[in-house]
């Protein structure tokens, strides 16, 4: 694993995550009954009548394992992966059974604090991709960056 | 429960959930174990160290508790809460081990779908609250809506 400080990125840096996510039914399932239990996210037959047309994961379930997805990236940033918050969360294509993520990251922008000379913010675009390379969920979102002392 | 379609949605109601979400410590090392294993969503000590000054909660795990508030709040929408995507999502405050969440949720916008007349757009801000009634997570997102037919 690198370590990154705020200093060793720079916009138009690409990542790509070192591993892989498969989504099992059962987990589908567990996650919607703890979460989000709704009839297309627990329910074969009621997921084939709903807008999905099939059972589909919960989005903030793509969420969560996108999280995970990136805590195992390689992309190992100094003070953690620490959000400050985002300004686009979007699910193209819903997660089925059996699929397989992983992530890409594109590094947008980058801001030395004013106020906190030690830190400093950081865009990242991250895109989670399944098996047929299909975006399941594209995200824009800042994380707070520790710099080099 | 009552349910809304589209056409009784209208921009600036206010609708507040019905329960309240206890987070437990356990609750919050379990998420973060398996869906983000950083040592201050983990460890005491090691949250003590980091920029949260104590254990919190990773925000995949607020963000997934304001989901099951939101499916427990009240607010039923014809065809359920299907999200369509977020121009918005932070975290202003940690949630910390004890701390009890709610969500209030008002409506910002209602358009009507062109291409599908059974179907709209409705954009809402939910915001979720500790039991001190500060904020937790401020989301702005779009959900897809039945109308009545």
């Amino acid at each position: 694993m690198t370590l990154y400080y705020l200093d060793d990125l720079a916009p138009g840096q690409h990542f790509k995550g070192h591993t892989r996510a498969r989504v099992e039914e059962s987990a589908i399932k567990d996650f919607a009954r703890e979460f989000d239990p709704q009839p297309f996210h627990l329910d074969n037959a009621a997921a084939g009548d709903s807008i999905f047309g099939a059972l589909a994961a919960s989005g903030w379930h793509t969420a969560a394992l996108t999280m995970r997805l990136l805590v195992d990236s390689g992309l190992e940033l100094a003070g953690g992966l620490v959000g400050a918050g985002f300004d686009e969360l979007r699910w193209p294509l819903p997660v089925r059974p059996g699929d397989e993520l992983r992530v890409e990251i594109e590094v947008l922008e980058v801001r030395p604090s004013k106020s906190r000379p030690t830190q400093g913010l950081v865009k990242l675009r991250t895109t989670t991709l399944n098996q047929h390379d299909q975006a399941v969920q594209i995200s824009v979102g800042t994380l707070v960056v520790q710099r080099r002392s």
